[in-house]
């Protein structure tokens, strides 16, 4: 039989734990990928980072390190927007992290104050990112904030299958990437991006998700002969586009919180242009569905990716084509605004600068809300089809975790604490309209559970399976 | 802002709960799919599924109805495998609800006694299933029983995508199925399983699974232009094959519970044929392995598919062609044995049959045993694997997930009834070598734990990193 070093630690004696504590004081090695790119983004990139095994050690403090940001460069058109936006969702992780730190922390009777455990590793390959994670704290629950820069090689067969997601990506590329006579082996490409996942403790208290990411593929330097490439020109991407969103998913619906969470989206948006909050906010509820469920994660929110001038599309439309994530859809969507790539950064940055003033006030608002163990069983029921969303559905999630190498705990921060599933439960059970079982367990539920709990769960459970406007 | 029904009622002071319950009585549909099925023939046959929408009112009660069955059958050879098969997992799934009931009940302290909830559905299209659920219990935590058997049209395109998995079945088929000169419609199928997850409460007691199912693909009596089939002969079947398995994933690890699981199902294999354990046992190994987490879902068991005798198979092999789920086999795994239908379906039987003195005895053995809020912890880590398992990995449940129209509660019965999740936990956290993070939660647990916990969760993990023989 097969003995590894600590299970014969286990069995001879020595504690298995002790001898691990000593490996850990010689760490050579940090598995690395860019955790913070969600969709199929970050499933290409992923794949060119399966080669990524070695990398250097973390480093642990409470906070993410932004002594070394040089804050003027996200006004300075001549720096690359890699470094504009690198340094933005940076600055923003180090934000999100005071802010919650202090929410969290405000009227805290643990006498010890709580802080976020952070982790950096860099990327053998190229780039590095700064993980985030509060946990078990007495407004928090849990919480994650990623953010990673990444850049390498990305391969052909990468490059083929993110043409197949990002419409016309091909013939934007020009270059011939596979066969016998392909010019070149891959692009370079460089990805940026921050995102998180905080779910509070108090169950009247909302989860929510945001995510921001830039990308961009570059020609390279040289073909793939060995020759210089014509079409080489420093800081002139093949192809960039900008994506994000941002999301709430009460466990009890409060219409003034969902509208509350909506129209500072709305106003960030339509600061920049008033065709993107209808487009995203459509995105947002198409995306996060939950098809064998027949509900949604959560209450909206806006979702988008692709976010690029049309010039660099292949519709060659006049205005940035809009979609919002229908299969067929039947209306046109069209910005009418001339954009340049000023102004999807400055879209970009008033999303990313929106989600604390439209999320950390609900936190603050029902920190201190009472709550029954009803209210939690109700809660890690619903975390349960958060998770259940993440592992089958979630794009970014389902790609990272295929990924050899990936930092699969900085990927799985998204998760809860606690989860709890129930057979044909009596509000949520999928398919109850037709169970028995699900009809004699609501009738339980109501000798159980007091009419106002029963009430209040179903009305969060009808909006989640007939998505809502909330400004309409 | 649109309003359903019940959301009108949760606004206007009817209460939504009292609506719905209304509402059952009208019973008219109950959607339905073969939710016993696992791996890619349950995906192929959910597929066919995608239109099994209107289906009959289910029957709820606590005993699956067994009255109508004819046990003769199970030896007579001049019944079809189909009938026989499914008279075989319909006594199997009875056998089980008595037996785990009678555990849960023997020295019960609340005095109702617990029984399951047992549903009966039936499909439009063709078929019919039982789900026995028991949640909640003393013993039992939460478990799942449940039997489908499921017929109607395979169409081309599913018949391609199994042919895919079960290599050779498009030769075997012999059809042109696809294309303008396509001889057939799809072929007929028919598919009968049995499928259990059943969790304990103490977390001394470990999870276990099963699984075991037949399936047939058939000649049509009329080819596409509407001619009789020349090729059709009554229960003469194009293709068709037997899988299954069983498997123990413990939360602490006891090494006797896992060499008794295995004895038992050796010995019911060796029964039959002394090559089935060795392959099988392998193959469990591969299949239950979560490639992201670098960890086996639990200590191991049973596992095949594609168990058919060698005239159906492609290699046109003397002997039955065994395989383990390994990707690159330097092996040749070969039976030695002739064998016939009759004794494939013996050792079917034989395995299945295996299970509850397999099984049974180690939750019984375990049901009293003290345990601490600590090893409860444990326990909900540990399920959260299983949850990922189940939700990223396993094909059955995969597939049933992205059928419309399943009957998704059925699919998902086999998830626990509690599970967490740790941001680098310092013994299971994913990567931890690397991560100065897990390293110092790793010293959080030593201080809060007492030696003997941190030793008993680092043995189970040890084991699920390095999968064990047992039986060496």
């Amino acid at each position: 039989m097969h003995m590894s070093a600590r299970r014969a630690a286990a069995f001879t004696g020595t504690p298995a734990y002790i001898a691990k504590t000593v490996a850990v004081a010689s760490l050579t090695a940090a598995a690395a990928v860019t955790l913070t790119l969600q969709g199929n983004l970050a499933g290409n990139i992923a794949e060119c980072d399966a080669t990524a095994s070695v990398n250097k050690m973390t480093k642990v403090s409470t906070k993410p390190d932004i002594s070394a940001l040089d804050i003027s460069v996200l006004d300075d058109t001549n720096v690359p927007m890699r470094k504009r936006m690198e340094t933005y969702v940076k600055l923003l992780q180090r934000r999100l992290v005071d802010d919650i730190e202090a929410e969290e922390n405000a009227g805290r009777t643990s006498h010890e104050p709580k802080h976020f455990t952070v982790e950096s590793w860099t990327r053998k390959e190229g780039g590095e990112g700064t993980s985030c994670v509060i946990q078990d704290g007495e407004v928090f629950e849990k919480g994650g904030i990623n953010v990673s820069v990444v850049y390498g090689n990305l391969p052909p067969s990468a490059i083929r299958q993110m043409s197949a997601d990002h419409g016309g990506l091909t013939e934007r590329v020009g270059y011939k990437i596979e066969g016998r006579d392909a010019e070149v082996d891959g692009l370079p490409f460089f990805a940026t991006g921050i995102s998180v996942v905080i779910h509070p403790k108090n169950p009247m208290g909302p989860t929510a998700h945001f995510n921001y990411r830039y990308f961009e593929l570059m020609h390279p330097k040289t073909l793939k002969d060995g020759s210089p490439n014509p079409r080489y020109k420093k800081d002139e991407p093949v192809a960039w586009w900008f994506g994000g969103g941002a999301d709430l998913t009460p466990m009890y619906l409060f219409p003034d919180d969902a509208k509350h969470f909506h129209e500072i989206h709305k106003a960030a948006a339509d600061s920049q242009d008033a065709a993107f909050f209808p487009a995203w906010k459509r995105w947002c509820d198409n995306y996060f569905w939950l098809t064998h469920r027949g509900e949604s994660r959560g209450i909206g929110g806006v979702f988008f990716d692709d976010l690029t001038l049309p010039s660099w599309t292949s519709n060659k439309a006049t205005f940035i084509p809009l979609v919002d994530g229908s299969k067929n859809t039947d209306r046109q969507l069209v910005s009418a605004k001339q954009h340049d790539k000023e102004s999807l950064f400055r879209a970009v940055r008033a999303m990313g600068d929106a989600f604390i003033p439209a999320y950390l006030p609900l936190v603050h608002k029902h920190k201190y809300d009472k709550f029954t163990s009803q209210n939690l069983e109700w809660q890690h029921l619903r975390r349960g089809r958060y998770v259940e969303f993440n592992l089958v559905y979630d794009r970014g999630t389902k790609f990272g975790l295929m990924t050899p190498g990936a930092r699969i705990e900085s990927i799985l921060m998204s998760l809860p604490l606690f989860a709890r599933w129930e057979y044909m439960e009596g509000t949520t059970g999928t398919g109850r309209q037709n169970s028995t079982a699900a009809s004699m367990n609501d009738i339980d539920n109501q000798k159980k559970y007091p009419e106002e709990e029963m009430r209040a769960r179903a009305a969060i459970q009808d909006v989640l399976e007939h998505p809502q406007d909330w400004l309409a």
